[in-house]
């Protein structure tokens, strides 16, 4: 018997998948700790990579099962190096040689469409538009970062959304119902006790990001600030699809992924809108597997392993 | 014989002035080591703003003359309980027990009225509007750090530049001339390399803010986005100080500070036609004193010291 692993190596969570190849049986593990060998630092991710590897392969590997391969795809590796160590930790469990590492934007594409190629365009924390035509040339729109990027991101809408709590505070327009939520969601009596929050020590997008919630509600509420920034964020990740399209023109297939664009109805109509109004044909679909799926099926490919894709268990999007 | 201090405690440097009171003779002392609590670490900072204040004093007091007060402007000083620790490691120093500890900014205005009231606009790495009127009540807009603010700030021309580059490099736009400037200012190949500088471990706005430089130069040479982003700078402050202004009905003097406004021409020429056509009878003036001459001027009015402002030696603005 034989089994391969998907692992989906993220800032905020890992998440592995082995796939026993003749039960079809799978076993899921999701360990929240930090994969990001740039944010997290270098030894931390690759001991939070092995050890998720080793907790999902060891009550598999006593069933005499055999690891054909390991496919990673994890965030912050960016440079060769870390792609290096990464597979370096891997091969030394001496489960498989064949360990495999690639950005996570890949293995969510491959989830996403469930197969290695696509358009896919992940709008949650941060934002970030990939695609991948069949000849394997691919593209990468966004991906920059909260400093210079993540336009549509939920980091995107909550910083707005301050922006917006910081101008009525100082007198200069900005809305009050905003202003109050922002209070709110750091629970602080002044907007300026918001500073020590956001600056000292471990920042971290995902507040900035939660403000996303308060803004929908106020937009289903009627506030016309808090409309006006969910439709910004529509129609910049709209841009940023659209200009990728123009790329691969015989791709016509957008999947939409991430929490803002599956949850959030009036940045996806308006990114929708947006899209087909400057891409005509586009047919925007909704992710098929998860990014450890992905990850099974480029390593399926990179095997020359057959998996049909209609029998991956659990891989289902949540 | 008796002496007072001045501290601006800024967060690259701290900066020191001690005059003596009869002989009108000033000791100045730059070391360049952060003073601010929030970003540097409160145990660092206190360490470097009393060894600062100690290194200065040393040879004045053993000439036998005696520290009357001490005056601090920290940055990220913002909660009483910082400016308590201040306060009680300089009185640690037994020079005097007369320790006050202000706002970096409150001194900064000072120094630049001259006095202890006005409007001052700093736009430097960051960006601050304060004023502070006759009657003792005080207006802050912007300092919300490069997260959420610093319009008009060097960060934000430098974020500016890096967005456009980020466009060019993608295929959306943008300026294929600040693209080759940002490659050649962060010294890499491809764009992509500045994310680990951005993004792993100490991260510094002023590499960023750094940039201003080649957005001016590329301006200069008559690069419209460039010209674009520096009237970007120039029209966000304005806006910030004409709020400021209406608040402050029988103020129309505003001090202009900080490397961005008194180097950048067409910051400051955007700036004071925006103000003049929103604020006629603004009066936009050059600073007066640096802001640890501010800090002298506070601690006289504090210590009830006539100080002549004509007389401090060494504290014009450099």
């Amino acid at each position: 018997m034989s089994y391969i692993i998907g692992v989906d190596a993220g800032g905020s969570k890992i998440e592995v998948l082995a796939l026993d190849l003749e039960r079809h049986s799978a076993n899921t593990l999701i360990i929240e700790r930090s994969g990001n060998a740039m944010s997290a630092g270098e030894d931390k991710a690759l001991y939070n990579i092995k050890e998720a590897v080793e907790k999902v392969s060891a009550p598999v590997e006593k069933t005499g099962s055999r690891c054909l391969g390991i496919y990673v795809g994890a965030a912050g590796a960016g440079s060769k190096e870390i792609r290096r160590k990464i597979r370096e930790v891997l091969t030394g469990l001496a489960l498989t040689d064949a360990v495999f590492v690639d950005s996570d934007y890949r293995i969510a594409l491959a989830g996403a469409a469930g197969r290695p190629y696509g358009v896919v365009v992940i709008a949650g924390t941060g934002s970030v538009v990939y695609g991948v035509n069949e000849a394997g040339s691919e593209v990468i729109l966004g991906g920059w970062g909260h400093l210079i990027g993540d336009e549509g991101s939920g980091y995107y809408i909550g910083r707005r959304a301050i922006r917006e709590a910081v101008k009525f505070y100082e007198g200069r327009g900005g809305s009050k119902r905003i202003y109050e939520e922002v209070l709110a969601h750091f629970s602080v009596k002044d907007l300026t006790e918001i500073k020590p929050i956001l600056y000292s020590g471990g920042f971290s997008k995902d507040i900035i990001a939660g403000l996303t919630v308060r803004v929908s509600k106020l937009c289903d509420e009627g506030e016309r600030i808090a409309r006006q920034i969910l439709e910004e964020a529509g129609t910049a990740l709209s841009e940023l699809v659209s200009c990728a399209l123009k790329r691969f023109v015989y791709i016509s297939d957008v999947i939409v992924s991430g929490s803002i664009l599956l949850k959030e109805k009036l940045v996806y109509d308006t990114f929708a809108f947006e899209l087909k109004r400057t891409c005509p044909k586009v047919k925007i679909r909704r992710p098929r597997y998860r990014a450890t799926a992905g990850a099974l099926i480029l390593l399926a490919g990179e095997l020359g392993i057959e998996l049909d894709s209609n029998l991956l268990p659990g891989a289902e999007t949540l």
